[in-house]
């Protein structure tokens, strides 16, 4: 006991120092753990892109994941989800969502306090969905930005962008004109992951993907392709089709289901049940787009994550898909 | 091993004939399944009517029980789950239900690709519910249905036929006037589980019914008569109830809650039951009818559903229920 | 054996004395369940404030109570769970808000009928969610509520007051001007709860609180307080603040989080987690109203619910919140 004590004084210095590396790389893991990738230094390259983009954002992802790492520290969870970046990813998320769609003088306080939050339900929904052997994914994100969003209509302190209008399902029509951009379309899916609109950002984003496995990265291209092409050609609104509106959610889907949460090293089962998860993701984009109409709310990542979460689960029972 | 393979080898043309034989079986019980009944003989008797009543629709009920059992089969499902049609009901359902709510040239491809996923998302659903020792039921069918009717709003392929149409709450009125047709409304009830709305069909299914067991065959007709009258006691639309769209529900849930998923082989406490499930669907009816409204999605089977949910639940911590 | 048949014989007067006061402690503590508090004499007390308040409301209480409790010693269910007044807390806020919101002669039916309703679906929901090892609280009654008054615009016997109409939220217009009134605010808010709206049966059902625990009373105090202050300050609307309608979640959180499912006995950590629950109320009221507009349904105490079941998920993985 004694022995301990004197060695933790005498290796004070060190041990601090250790604490901080192990807090930045949890930090930064947090930030490419929402491409679902376990690796520092694409979290920090990530980070980058976003803060040449703007500052204001790459301040308020950073900010984001420290949050929530700090509350799986703090809050006691085990060391090793919090390694992982597993509490930080749902908090860059938020953060970053409500930066951007909420408005007036403390819309950041707000996206702060959403990051916090975020991290916090991650633990609750861990919680509930640790029996079934099913990720949470970003989840947690996708439910905190929903809720803050609907509480600007009764609260004062909370108001929305103009971008978001509650619309009726009664008299939507749907307008699939408008211009076909393939260049767009094949960088602007990644960077809508992190709310980016700059071909230079998809570019440099597929970059960090690739530094962390080429095999990501041609998997990542592959769902983005499957996405586009499937959005196309099923008919979806060329507007949402070359912003990356369809993209982004396949990248995340092929990602999770072909490689992280994927046994199978080979290449034909992986890119089979990886590019059905990806094209499902389109038409779950158009329903989940549709149902949310009348409370001007955005998809965001729900496509990516029921896709996910169907062609899991189905493989505990049907485990050769 | 060696002796395996001869063994293989000499019997190939009879296990070709044994396969085909449980492979057949299985796909008549995925139609039989959609009544909860695990019967062949009840499965392509009902194939039979559907046929008679449009050939589109029962090619379109074949294929569908044949994509869902092959799916599990090729997925590598446990063998005794796929024997009792329990990868194709979910599938025959979809792919009918499809095959009418959708239009276009290409409606028969949506309403068979619609039949694969709800195998999968059967799959994924038993996964989820079996800590709870509760049945999936017909839900991935209502899910995958519902999803793909909201998909019509956002990609083209995909047009609605003209009899879904989203409606404002705050604009409907309720009209119970309309025909009294007590013949009408006992066998349309059983016909609409299959979307067929032709006395002679309902007829005919009840007899398909009777065959699996005459036991099956009275609660069939009790839940029928519960929820016909309870609805037109408290008032429904008339229009509604002699086309059956109270009843089916009734029917499945007083066959599920009294005799499938209940150990007790006695009279009292399953007609007890079972008629509070079936009556529990009438008010479930009207609900989920209410809360589809905006979306102009129909309730389908949801209504049996949850209601069979509840007791079943109920069941485990209130046993004499 | 046969000495127990004859002990049964000689104290059978004793024994179905025995049963009735076993019968009416369930009941009351049915009644006091809803304040989560398991006190006989609290659950009595309120009683009598609700009676006082009207009699019809206190008839409606004490059989709904008693529809509760019956349901869970006739369906067979645990007895400690039906001695804590498990099974009646729910029947009674079923029973309150349906005699409420429902109109019409025979009104008082359907609320006892949905009181019993809300003791199934009660026992139901124990069982899904006893794997989690978190509390179902009083979603039953939520939902049951809900789906009873969808089911108005669909059968004729279910009317409802002309209190609850359905909006567009594309037309919604906040408006938080209105009076302010700290001493309704103070009181109203715990009234809410037992849908009451007067100052005295505020005090008193404070009153009835501290009966159980002065530090229940200190903490009731305090997430009211959280729940109003932060209510205003984020510029919610004055007619609902000072009706209560921010606080009474606010209430219900705290006592939960902080006491009833907290194993600490300490103040900060329980005081610190309880006000973040009671806080984490006033956007979560804001938002579920937002998407109950459309259908015009109340958020009763969902707000609560959502609140402390993320709360007490989330200690699971992060033990020291």
């Amino acid at each position: 006991m004694r022995r301990e004590i004197t060695m933790q004084k005498t290796t004070g210095r060190p041990q601090l120092k250790e604490n901080l590396k192990f807090f930045l790389t949890a930090s930064m893991k947090g930030i490419s753990q929402v491409l679902l990738i376990d690796n520092a230094v694409t979290g920090f390259f990530i980070l980058l892109i976003i803060t040449s983009t703007s500052i204001f954002l790459g301040i308020i992802t950073l900010l984001s994941t420290i949050i929530g790492t700090l509350i799986g520290i703090v809050g006691g969870a085990d060391k090793e989800s919090v390694t992982q970046g597993l509490f930080g990813f749902n908090s860059v998320l938020t953060g970053i969502a409500l930066a951007l769609f909420m408005n007036g003088p403390y819309h950041w306080i707000i996206a702060l306090l959403g990051a916090a939050l975020a991290a916090i339900l991650a633990a609750a929904m861990m919680h509930a969905m640790k029996p079934l052997g099913i990720p949470v994914l970003s989840a947690p994100f996708i439910l905190i930005t929903w809720f803050t969003l609907l509480v600007s209509y009764r609260l004062k302190a909370f108001t929305l962008t103009s971008e978001l209008v509650p619309q009726d399902l009664a008299r939507w029509k749907l307008d699939t004109t408008g211009k076909v951009d393939w260049t767009e379309g094949a960088f602007y899916g990644i960077g809508q992951i992190f709310f980016l609109h700059e071909t230079i950002a998809g570019v440099l984003l597929f970059l960090a993907v690739f530094w962390a496995g080429w095999r990501l990265g041609i998997f990542a291209i592959m769902g983005n392709l499957t996405a586009l092409l499937a959005s196309y050609w099923l008919g979806g609104e060329h507007t949402l089709i070359f912003m990356g509106l369809y993209g982004y959610n396949g990248i995340l889907a092929i990602l999770a289901v072909a490689i992280v949460f994927n046994d199978n090293k080979g290449w034909i089962q992986p890119l089979l049940s990886g590019i059905l998860a990806a094209f499902l993701t389109v038409p779950l984009t158009a329903s989940i787009t549709t149902l949310l109409l009348p409370y001007g709310l955005p998809a965001l990542t729900m496509p990516f994550i029921l896709s996910t979460w169907i062609i899991l689960g189905a493989r505990k029972v049907l485990p050769k898909l």
